[in-house]
């Protein structure tokens, strides 16, 4: 099967609205909740692979990072979707040392994306059409369990039958894509669909990251965490659920 | 020496506007001017060190990075200040196969910063301490290279004797300890004085690289990154040299 093939298989798990569910209406996935459990640090993974485009992983992993610096208990973990390795980025960034797959030691996973316009080299159609990814995905979901998908990483996980046709954003060049594949694609910088809070394009990870920092602990320390990267998110932040 | 003391002989260097010079004034260091010459990429080395801020250097290198997506010809590099290795980012991102110093192949050299609140950790005091970053910056200047201090390591690049009283700017917290060392700290998010050009904290050097491409490539490769990465520059260039 052609990666195109592979990919409408896989898609097609998340078609017509039979998305994984995860308890995305529980009380513990609702916006202004808590993803961390008191006392213990909000445990974030962020996936990457070969392909992956370096601000899509940085991003957020600056922000939950910053987090930590400005006073909050947060944990931050680079990781693959299989064994502990590394791999390349889409400008060259070599990473090492990248830890394995173990979401269930963690409250958020980021899924950045890339290489969404390059069809047959590294990024998100490779990972898709391996398939590791997005079944790690697709059993990665739980109660508790927050996805943030990053620019093209929301078709990562919509191929992994994550997304479905819940409300998401994606990079504007994929949003026809997304489209085409059933999801309920939304004109946002950051929608927050509950347990599935997905970002537009590249820089957008920032925002959706700082969203979460808000969400989760609150909007002092994700004022904090602006000031001190001087950023500032834009936009509304769409939620479905409020 | 303890490195305060290390810091201040560094800085020495530069004090008093006796700075490095490199042909500040020189057509080709001139904004608007191009730092690529004619049939030839324009080739970006971005120095990276333990304790590196990962956004720091992530930002630089997506914005020149998508300048070569939309057509551009533009080479980017990570590189260390000595031969080929790696380094662990501040927020425990390890970098393997980073290439080896080599600043005469390049026209733009950038240097994030991090660590600037942790006096005794990995980062730009550390590097400063230890001398080696802050020498082949030094004998790195030359006509025609432009540096661009991100965040805090424009720190370091006062401490090379790169930036003595020109006009710079620096992350927030960072600017009294530059204006105390002698630099002329600006208010504004990039400072652009001909071959120097600093951008403010972390997220500023997005901004920073975003003007060096208007500025060497042009404005419609900038707006189409700007673009491509869902971001705008903030704020007015305090450009001196117009």
């Amino acid at each position: 099967m052609d990666r195109r093939g592979v990919l409408r298989s896989a898609a097609a798990v998340g078609a017509g609205g039979a998305a994984v569910t995860w308890g995305a209406g529980a009380a513990q996935a609702r916006p202004g909740s808590r993803e961390r459990a008191p006392g213990r640090p909000l445990r974030v993974h962020i996936v990457v692979f070969d392909g992956v485009e370096e601000l899509d992983f940085a991003g957020p992993l600056e922000v939950f990072g910053a987090a930590r610096t400005v006073g909050q208990q947060v944990e931050t973990r680079l990781v693959t979707s299989g064994a502990r390795g590394g791999c390349t980025g889409r400008f060259g960034t070599r990473l090492t040392g990248v830890g394995a797959w173990d979401p269930g030691s963690a409250d958020v996973v980021v899924v950045p994306g890339g290489g969404f316009a390059d069809r047959d080299g590294a990024g998100v159609w490779a990972e898709i059409a391996r398939g590791r990814l997005t079944r790690a995905l697709r059993e990665a979901a739980r109660p508790g369990l927050t996805m943030l998908g990053v620019c093209t990483g929301v078709v990562v996980l919509h191929a992994a039958g994550v997304v479905g046709d819940r409300p998401c954003t994606t990079h504007h060049r994929a949003k026809d894509h997304l489209r085409g594949q059933g999801a309920d694609v939304r004109d946002a910088r950051v929608v927050d669909d509950g347990n599935l809070v997905c970002a537009g394009g590249v820089s957008s990870g920032i925002d959706g990251a700082l969203w979460l920092v808000d969400r989760a602990l609150g909007p002092e320390p994700a004022g904090k965490v602006e000031a001190l990267m001087e950023f500032e998110r834009r936009g509304t932040v769409l939620r479905t659920r409020v």
